[in-house]
């Protein structure tokens, strides 16, 4: 039975659109009124389809529906796979009215996304994601994007969907390493702006682990409404969005090392922002207990605590060097003054740097 | 020497920018006001580079210039050779502070637009264009993309340049074919919203093929002010800036059916337009008079008058179907109600359309 949780508005003006949380969402409620035209294409991938693909079909009542499915991972986040979206609007003549669905994941969210960002120079689209990461995090704020080999989302838009729509109960299926990938982003909020979600996440680690639909809907409405309040006030990240970024750069290193898909983002976020309580001990910030309550409450989510077997800080200053938030050769990197404050800084000390890698590497 | 001959601005709020036109600015006009970092990536080709790349350096003083020369021809408006400019990018470092120049024609403005647009999600960029249609067409409005094997720019943004330097001395080195190619754009808004220009082109058309600098400069000039108050009225094309599209739905057919660069869009275009007067005649709009004097000042400028070889009225059916304009799946066309005066259309009767391609193929 279709039961709508909570609902929030990303406030960006005449860009502005709802997110709704719920259960039974899927197959029951009606997206139409965000579908300008008479065309809907929904993207999705071969692991979603066959569980979620019918049921939200059911969600544009009356309107022309067409799919197109595509190779699950991150390895498949690439221009080739892009042009399976392209091909199947091109093919099935899809006009500038038409309107695109993401349904799946953080990739086909930001590879749905990213075609309708440039589809005859963009067309609407609405985001139905089914991962709690992508719930929590990648659905929400306009980012979208493709991998390049020499970069994660090197290629992308800021291009805002015109709803969201969050059905808890996908997560049923979800395989439990990627309930953890989705948690990492979930602290994160509460690292970066919101000590007292900190507490309320110690206190319900575990009903979010055995996936208590009330707990889930609490933590990701308190998630949405984090990020939603940050990209209102900085929606093509000019500065304050950047600490949506708390522990981004280690864990993108660590993602393209280990080759996209291998760790998940989530994963490589997790050790990420270890790394950045870390250099934010050492850089005379964080204290050495917050720091591992930091720790403790990623480790409980159970995600990685080290960096991939055979990776050398030679290696992270490497792919750090081709981050999107350093400017003008400079690297820049979220840290944190306190736990729920975060802070961007292109002065932290090379050899404080060199200490916390040290630390992570195997 | 440097003489700035005229100045417009492209009115556009925030993303206002400004139309330099002169001679001899190559090499000696300062572009670094419109440079936010330090970092610039020249996009030009392997025709454009031998000829103006060391002088187009020139316009940084003081930055880091990086190039990047791509293969020449429209037919090289794919993924493949945009992602040579993400390599580049990539390769040598340059952050989201950098400024891409695009510094060759159409193909190149549009290509290094699109790469700015995409590239970490968008970084500014500055126009040179140096052919007769990039200056006075497609490097003012922030159209970007590149072809799919179904349709022309069927993958693009729309991303505003910094500025527009127009360097009328670059035309000496331009075959005349690409004049003639630049002409019909020219023509184009004469015939869209300007009958008093369409007078001026009848007088100045030989100086204009001889390649006058004076008479060049005011055709430059006015084609840019018109088009820069059209898009200043309708920046994403919700309603005006369709009519810029005179012939080009006829045109991009013909581009297609004869594989991209084997027509110049221009010379596709200038048939277009004929094609578009004829339509407007059978749809009782246009006089036949005015026609005579549409097509009459379009073969003037040296325009093919006949679609290509080959062409059947079924192949402009189909190809003309995945047109950007057509909205649930209604052919819109850009019309004549009188030289000077455009309008869209999805009303075209179906016989006076068969007519007109009737007429026009071999």
């Amino acid at each position: 039975m279709q039961k709508v949780l909570r609902e929030l508005t990303v406030d960006l003006g005449e860009r502005s659109y709802p997110i709704v949380i719920g259960q039974g969402l899927l197959g029951a409620f009606d997206l139409t009124p965000w579908v300008v035209g008479s065309q809907v294409m929904i993207v999705t991938n071969d692991t979603v389809a066959p569980l979620y693909l019918e049921n939200a079909k059911a969600c544009f009542p009356g309107k022309t529906v067409d799919v197109v499915v595509l190779p699950d991972g991150e390895k498949y986040k690439d221009w080739q796979t892009l042009n399976l979206i392209f091909d199947a609007l091109l093919e099935k003549r899809h006009t500038r009215k038409t309107t695109i669905a993401a349904l799946g994941g953080g990739v086909v969210g930001d590879m749905a996304g990213f075609a309708a960002a440039t589809y005859q120079r963009g067309v609407p689209f609405i985001q139905i994601p089914t991962t709690l990461l992508s719930q929590v995090d990648s659905s929400v704020g306009g980012k979208t994007g493709i991998n390049h080999p020499l970069g994660k989302n090197m290629v992308g838009a800021f291009h805002q969907p015109q709803a969201v729509l969050i059905d808890a109960d996908t997560l049923g299926t979800l395989p439990p390493r990627e309930v953890s990938a989705g948690l990492a982003e979930v602290i994160k909020y509460g690292l970066i702006r919101d000590e007292p979600f900190l507490g309320w996440l110690e206190q319900n680690m575990d009903a979010l682990l055995s996936l208590d639909a009330t707990a889930l809907g609490e933590a990701i409405h308190r998630s949405c409404q984090c990020k939603a309040d940050v990209v209102a006030q900085d929606e093509k990240e000019g500065g304050l969005r950047a600490i949506l970024n708390l522990g981004h750069t280690f864990g993108h290193a660590i993602e393209t090392f280990a080759g996209y898909g291998n760790w998940l983002h989530g994963e490589a976020v997790g050790t990420g922002m270890m790394m950045a309580a870390d250099l934010s001990v050492r850089e005379g910030n964080l204290t050495p207990e917050d720091r591992a309550r930091a720790v403790n409450l990623i480790g409980r989510a159970s995600l990685p605590s080290m960096a991939p077997e055979g990776m050398t800080s030679e290696d992270f200053m490497a792919l750090m060097a081709v981050d999107k938030k350093n400017v003008d050769g400079a690297l820049r990197l979220v840290l944190l003054r306190a736990l729920g404050d975060a802070y961007v800084t292109a002065e932290a000390s090379v050899d404080n740097l060199q200490a916390t890698l040290q630390a992570f590497i195997r």
